[in-house]
């Protein structure tokens, strides 16, 4: 294991560790780390040492960015209060970018017992501060031995032939049609803007009991009507008010919940936008989705001293479209009657008159 | 304002105050914070006082559980750096139900100026501890005049009416065809596990310059990965490997990203998964989406000894798919003609052999 | 500064670095990292190392809880992007104690410029895990010379005559009437900026065991002193020293703490607040709260260039607000006669000198 960690770079700081305990957050139900708590781990200790290296000897300020992951196998699950420690050195670097190699190791510091768990190679090209655009030259590192920089020099031709092959691939391939095809909708349509993401409910989520707590459902709730009102208007956009929202189900740590978010009605100066929260019982049988609960979400879009913006008109398609748009106009006149009568009595207004 | 904050219940323990600063995580780009992180702040000094009050009188533990949170406007815009004050107390008790109403106000520290935000009224039931399922009964408050009482009564009829309305609707109501509509699909399908998600790249994905990290990428596409993995087979996944990442485009603060996942392929025990990231410039004219990276992802199924199980086989359904599981394959025999090499040289195995 | 790195421990696996780069959220709006974030990563590095420590020789499983910081010194302000280094080593041990000494330093990895930001020295006891009112003995370490052990026996001795003492003042304490009327207060009397957050302790404010680490409890603390800061003077603030700071009391998953503070004492170029922990176990019968740490925290107010500006005097009203700033001006000129002897000696000053 040592034998792994022996020095290949003797450039001065061309190495790093770093550690930390793995939490809840970290893991699945079962108390595995998540891969991509480790993948994280590795690209910041990487992203670290070769900003720190590209700016050793250039005048010009530049940052790293990732431009490569080799194939990285997990060798070990990972578990909640175990350390892992994320130890990354540069092993090449070509005139435009730096390869470093990654060693993770858990550590049960209860048990005293330590193991490889990852094995990972990054490649990073740097980039100009000042323009992004622009690649920068990489200072060489010294090399303990001649056959270590030829050995470096193949693994670089090699990344660079598959890089160019993917590249290729990635031009032909047809986009899958997992989310909405958004490209064949015409902009300010129902379609055009409709969104949804899905969300694995964590620890975080469910601090007092096994279940999530309400107002971070809401959040992600803000957040789907807030892309859609987004890729609506594409202008700065903020939440002017929330219908009152039922909770039918409650939601249990480890389930999956989609939040799906669609345009029901503009007015001049508003938009609503309808949201649902379904549940994905992702362990049980097939039961399809429970709906857990569904609301309505009134944007306004702010120009840069906060004043109201117009708002470009919903276009409804299909007789549903049509009938919602009605139903959002009713809600959206009663809610303005309503304010009207509060505002004689004195009260306050919201954001968006 | 202040007479808004003058006490109606007269129980002791039955308000709270939570406060917190802004921190730019908690807003857009505009420096707006989301409505959704003040309604979870809302949420939280709720849940803390309606379970402290349903645990004042009772013999059993039990937990408060959100219910219904009442129609609410967003009357100013909070920004970042802001300390946003939420005021909870209860208002009403029925003998399942607490009545909560909440006041948020932001303050800027700086100039010392506090303004209302929000006001809110949520509705909590009491769960048993024990058995989540059973209701308990909740300890009445102490109101300052019987009108008091009389005045939350009828918002309690209120809700009540509209609650049982919307449950109506919400039986009746076609889901939306946003995301894949899973119930149409039969198991172990491709389509059946897909899975995409939508991410709002915030200041904190960013910390070194103005792009997304590559590390929050790889961590964000194994979760998706995961969640393919898991709605095909319903059992504890982990990662076993990913093969080359290599990221064609430099991913900008403040834009959307949608990472998909699909299965491609099965062997005994394993299953790949290919994801993909595309950005939608949000704020941008209508240019559709650019492909940020793809790869593929090899999931393994644990049993609670930590031993791999065997994993139901994909069906393929079209010709795509099934050119796509050809190529798994290969790439799956490739991968273990390359790891018995290895081993012979003495190295380490991956978790999933 | 590589002298002050020199190992003091020979035990093996005795010394520990963690590494981060300073994220937005870390920072306050001027983009000066927390003291709190910081509080927080010594902490996490030091109970590694002394629940590694502890579990060496040991049969019985046990985790490190922290018992009490040393007062810790801010030497310099940290930014957003810059990586954190804090390497913790063992220095001492008792039978049932450990004392952990902590460097922080900051890393500009675009000019490549590094800096002793903070030292800090911290005592665990070890905790068995199966049953957490048991305190577990603690091997011993391998000391460098008999004189580093009798040295770090003076500090053992006097720091527990500290703690005894503190323990008394603290049941005399009076808690302050929290979530005051600032309305109705004038500025710069202790009533004006007296602050209080709540916060529902989480699982992952717990990841080793089911207590919240010291560091989650000093991050908080740290959040409120920063507050009552703003508010008194209006500008820009960071912290430039805490005092030392006992932990009574394990705080549990699931209870909500109370974290408050008060302005005590102002000189020309500085502000102490004093900060109270107390814990309010929500799901158990009414029996009040618990104090679980108390401490007094220096922050100063920096301009642009991050020169100090002179702060606004405290308006003491009432006979104890005057009896504490006595106390406070007392602390500072003893600090500072302190301080004026170790710069006779050659060390470095704090942020506000």
């Amino acid at each position: 294991m040592e034998g792994a960690t022996k020095p290949l770079c003797q450039s001065p700081g061309c190495s790093i560790q770093v550690s930390r305990i793995m939490r809840p957050d970290d893991a699945n139900i079962a108390g595995n780390v998540h891969g991509g708590t480790i993948l994280k781990m590795i690209e910041e200790a990487g992203v670290i040492i070769s900003t720190r290296h590209c700016n050793r000897q250039n005048e010009e300020r530049c940052v790293a960015v990732l431009a490569r992951v080799e194939r990285t196998d997990f060798l070990s699950p990972m578990s909640i209060g175990d350390v892992a420690h994320v130890s990354a050195e540069i092993t090449y670097t070509s005139k435009h970018s730096v390869e470093v190699q990654v060693n993770v190791m858990a550590e049960n510091i209860l048990k005293g017992a330590k193991r490889l768990t990852n094995r990972a190679t990054l490649w990073y090209v740097a980039l100009s501060l000042e323009n992004v655009d622009k690649v920068v030259e990489v200072p060489s590192i010294q090399y303990t031995s001649p056959e270590q920089q030829e050995e470096g020099k193949k693994r670089y031709e090699a990344q660079k032939l598959d890089r160019l092959e993917t590249k290729q691939r990635s031009e032909d391939i047809i986009l899958p049609v997992i989310s909405v095809d958004r490209q064949s909708k015409e902009p300010y349509t129902v379609g055009y803007s409709q969104s949804s993401l899905i969300h694995l409910v964590g620890p975080s989520d469910c601090a007092l009991h096994k279940f999530v707590q309400g107002g971070v459902t809401m959040k992600l709730m803000d957040e789907v009507a807030g892309i859609v009102a987004a890729r609506h208007c594409k202008t700065n956009i903020v939440t002017a008010s929330v219908d009152a929202i039922n909770f039918h189900q409650k939601i249990q740590k480890g389930s999956v919940i989609t939040v799906s978010g669609r345009m029901t009605f503009t007015s001049n100066k508003s938009m609503e936008i309808e949201v649902f929260v379904d549940i994905d019982h992702v362990m049980e049988s097939p039961k399809g989705k429970t709906p857990a609960a569904t609301a309505f979400f009134t944007y306004v879009s702010l120009d840069k001293e906060g004043k109201a913006l117009p708002i470009p008109m919903l276009k409804t398609e299909t007789e549903d479209e049509k009938r919602r748009f009605e139903e959002g106009r009713n809600r959206y006149l009663h809610t303005k009657a309503k304010r009207m009568a509060q505002v004689q009595k004195g009260h306050c207004l919201p954001i968006h008159e």
